[in-house]
C-alpha cells in the first residue's frame, strides 16, 4: 500500500477533531423561545401528534431523511473480519458519501455481535429510528440471511449495500461496455471469478437483465461452480452449471466478459489472450486488480477495461449507486427497495455516460467509449438521473407509499439538495 | 396548554426539512483525494490500526465524543407510554441540547422494546458505536433496572438522565436554597411529593449531600411511604420511615421543604402557610406546577420557590446538568459516571449562581438571591465551572482512563468548544 496515502489518511482521520462526521442542529436554537419549541414544553405537541398518527414522525422529525448505516465489521473492505470497533472509519465515511451526495443523514451504528438471531433483533428494535438501513461489510453468507429477514420483519427498505451497489454499478458498466463492444447480453458468455456475496448479487442482476444462466461460470477459491463438485454451498449451488471446465484459465477462455470480485493480479496477460475479440474485463479487486490496467490493455487490442481505482477510466465505484437509490426510495417512501428500482438505477446510470462529461471547473470532458463508459462519482447528473428513475419504478411497482405527481418539480428539488 | 406555542413548535418542527438534526462531514471532502483519505483506499489504515490497538478508536473515530440518547418512549415528558416513535422529537431536542451547550455529537435511538432483557441487548450490542449512553424517558422500575445492568456490563458511561440529571440541579438548587434561608441540611425536613424515578434519585441524592433519613418523607399517590404501608415495591420500601402521618396535607406541616415531582396544583397556599419560616418550594412538575409562582408567593413571605417553567425565577432544568456531566466524562473517559461526579456537579453548579450573573448583551444582571439561586441555561460559566469540577472527580475517584495533568489548559480547550 501507498504509505504516504496512509500516513495523510490517518492525519486526516485525526485533524482538528477524531473522525468524520458532526451531528448538527438543523433549527435555529439560540433564544429561549428556540429551545421551547425544540424541547420542553413544545416538543410535546409533536409527539402528540406522531402517537395519534404515526406517518406524522415523517412531518415532524428527521427519520424519512435518515439511514443507518448497520455493520458488524466482520467483512471490512478488502480486509476481512476486523469486527464492529475497527470498522468504524469506513462507516464513518459511508455516511458522509451519503450527505455529500444525496443530502441524506446517516447514523453509522457498528454491532457487537456475529450471531444472526442476536443482529437481526437489534436492527428490529431500533428500527423505529430510521427511514431506510443501510447494511454494510457483513460477511457471507450471514449477510443472506440478516438481509432477508430485516426486509421481512420492516416496513423501511433495508439494502445490503456490498452486494447490491456493486451489481447496480456493473451491470451499468456492463450495458455500456457491450453496447462499446457490440455484443449483446443475451449472446455473452461471462465469467464472474469470486463466490462472495457481491459476486452472487451481480451475477443475479446480469442474469435479470438478459445474460443466459448456462453462459454465467462462476468460480470461487477452488475453481468453477459446476454441477459436479460436491462441496458446494446452498447459495452456490444456485449457480452451479453443467460443465466439465474446473480452472479460471479455462473458464475465461473465448469469454466475452471477465467480471473479477477476488484478489489481485489473479489474472495473466495469456488469459486475457484467450479471450473473445473485444473482451470485456471488470478487475474490480480493491485497491489492486486482478490485472492492471496497462497490462490488460497491452496484452489485447480492443479490450473493455474497468477497475474499481480511481486513478484510471472506468471506476466502478458503489458511490456511483447507494445515495441515489436511498435518496429515491426515502423520497417516496419506499416499503423495500425491490429489482424494479434496481434494474431502473442501472439503466438510468448506463444513460449518464451516453452523453458527453464536462467537470464543473470545465478542465475534464469525456465523451461515450472505451475510456468513458461509467460517471465520474462528481458528475451532478447522477442525482437528477437516477432518483427520478428508482422513485418511478417504485411507484410503478407498487411499493411507493407516496406519490410523485410531478418529476419536473421534483427534480428541481433534487438540484435544491446538492451540496456546493 | 398555549395553543399559539404548541401551533409554533408544529411549525418549527416542519419548517425547511422535517426535524431538527443534520448529520454532516466535519472534514472535507471535495475532491477526489479527500474522498480517497475519507473512504477508500485510505480509509483501511485508521481501521487497520484500531483492529491493533482498540483504543485507537478514539484517535480515528468519533466515538469519543459521540453519546447515544436512548428511550423506548414509555414515560415521554409528563406525557405518559408514547412509544418509541412518538419520543423521537423529545430525543432530537435532547440533541440538540448536548451540542449547543457542550459540543457533543448525539444519535437518538429509538427502541420499540418494553422488555428489560432485549433493552438491555440491544444496546450492548450497538455500544461499540458511542463513547457514553445516556438513557432518557423510560418508565420506573424498567429504568432503575437496565441502568444497573448497563453500567455493569459497559466500560463507558451511562446514565438515566431523568433520574440523575433532575437529582443534580435540584440538589444544587438545594444547597443555595438552604443557605439564603439559612437552613442546614442536616437538620431540615423534606417532603418529596411523587414516588417516581427521579424523585427517588432526587432523594438518594439529597441523603448522600447531609438529609437525615429520618426528616425525608416520600409520598406517592396513595399518600406517605411509611413502614405501616403493606403495598410497596422494593424500591419505595428503600424510602418507607416510621410516621403516623398520611396525607400531603400532614406531610408538609412544619416541613421546611417541598420538592414536588408529581402533578399541576396538588399544592395549596394553604398547605405552604403549613410549612416552617422561610419555606423552600420547588414545584417541579412540567408544564403546569404543584403550585404557582404567584400564589406560592402570597401565600407566605420569605418563601423561596424553583419551578421547571422558563418564564419565572428560577428554574430547575436538566440542561444545567447533563450535557457538562456527559462532556467531562468523554474528556477523562471514564468507565461510569459515580456519585464523586454527580456531587461534583452539584457543589459546582451551585457554586456559579454565587457570582453575579451579566447577560451576554448586558441586558439581564442577577446577583444570587431569592430571584436567583440556580444559573441560567445561557450561562457560559456552566461549561468552564462544572466540566472541570467533574472531570476532576472522575480522576481523584479513579473511575477516568485518561488524565488531565493541566487544568487551565483544558478550561480554554473548553471555552473553544461553546459554539457562538
Amino acid at each position: 500500500m501507498d504509505t504516504k496515502l496512509n500516513k495523510e489518511a490517518l492525519l486526516y482521520h485525526t485533524s482538528k477533531r477524531p473522525g468524520k462526521l458532526e451531528v448538527i442542529s438543523s433549527k435555529p436554537c439560540d433564544s429561549a423561545y428556540d429551545l421551547s419549541l425544540a424541547y420542553t414544553p413544545g416538543v410535546a405537541e409533536p409527539c402528540l401528534r406522531i402517537k395519534e398518527n404515526p406517518d406524522d414522525v415523517y412531518k415532524y422529525t428527521i427519520k424519512g431523511n435518515l439511514v443507518a448505516i448497520i455493520t458488524n465489521g466482520t467483512a471490512v473492505l478488502g480486509l476481512g473480519n476486523l469486527g464492529a470497533l475497527a470498522s468504524k472509519p469506513v462507516m464513518e465515511g459511508k455516511a458522509m458519501l451519503l450527505k455529500k451526495y444525496a443530502d441524506i443523514n446517516a447514523f453509522d451504528i457498528e454491532l457487537d455481535t456475529t450471531d444472526v438471531d442476536i443482529f437481526v433483533r437489534t436492527v428490529i428494535t431500533m428500527s423505529p429510528t430510521f427511514g431506510a438501513i443501510n447494511l454494510e461489510n457483513i460477511k457471507a453468507p450471514e449477510c443472506f440471511e440478516i438481509e432477508k429477514r430485516l426486509i421481512a420483519a420492516l416496513n423501511i427498505p433495508v439494502m445490503h449495500d456490498d452486494q447490491h451497489g456493486t451489481a447496480i454499478v456493473s451491470a451499468a458498466g456492463l450495458l455500456n461496455a457491450c453496447e462499446i463492444a457490440g455484443k449483446k447480453l443475451q449472446n455473452i458468455k461471462i465469467v464472474v471469478n469470486g463466490a462472495g456475496s457481491a459476486a452472487m448479487a451481480c451475477s443475479n442482476m446480469y442474469l435479470s437483465l438478459g445474460v443466459k444462466k448456462e453462459n454465467l461460470l462462476m468460480l470461487d477459491n477452488k475453481g468453477v461452480i459446476s454441477k459436479n463438485r460436491i462441496d458446494l454451498s446452498k447459495y452456490k449451488q444456485a449457480f452451479a452449471i453443467n460443465t466439465n471446465l474446473s480452472t479460471l484459465a479455462q473458464a475465461v477462455e473465448s469469454a466475452d466478459v471477465f467480471i473479477g470480485l477476488s484478489k489481485a493480479n489473479l489474472m495473466t496477460p495469456k488469459m486475457v489472450q484467450s479471450m473473445a475479440e473485444n473482451p470485456i474485463v471488470f478487475a474490480l479487486a480493491n485497491p489492486n486488480p486482478e490485472i492492471t490496467y496497462n497490462e490488460a490493455i497491452k496484452a489485447k487490442s480492443g479490450i473493455i477495461y474497468a477497475s474499481g481505482r480511481s486513478d484510471i477510466p472506468n471506476q466502478i465505484n458503489n458511490v456511483l449507486g447507494f445515495p441515489y437509490i436511498f435518496r429515491a426510495a426515502l423520497d417516496v417512501r419506499a416499503i423495500k427497495i425491490n429489482m424494479e428500482m434496481k434494474k431502473a438505477a442501472v439503466y438510468a446510470l448506463a444513460s449518464i455516460a451516453k452523453e458527453p462529461f464536462l467537470s464543473i471547473d470545465s478542465s475534464e470532458s469525456l465523451s461515450f467509449g472505451r475510456d468513458y463508459f461509467i460517471p465520474r462519482p462528481s458528475d451532478l447528473r447522477l442525482l437528477r438521473t437516477i432518483v427520478p428513475a428508482v422513485a418511478k419504478a417504485a411507484i410503478d411497482s407498487g411499493v411507493a407509499r407516496i406519490d410523485i405527481p410531478d418529476m419536473i418539480s421534483y427534480i428541481k428539488e433534487l438540484d435544491k439538495r446538492i451540496i456546493k
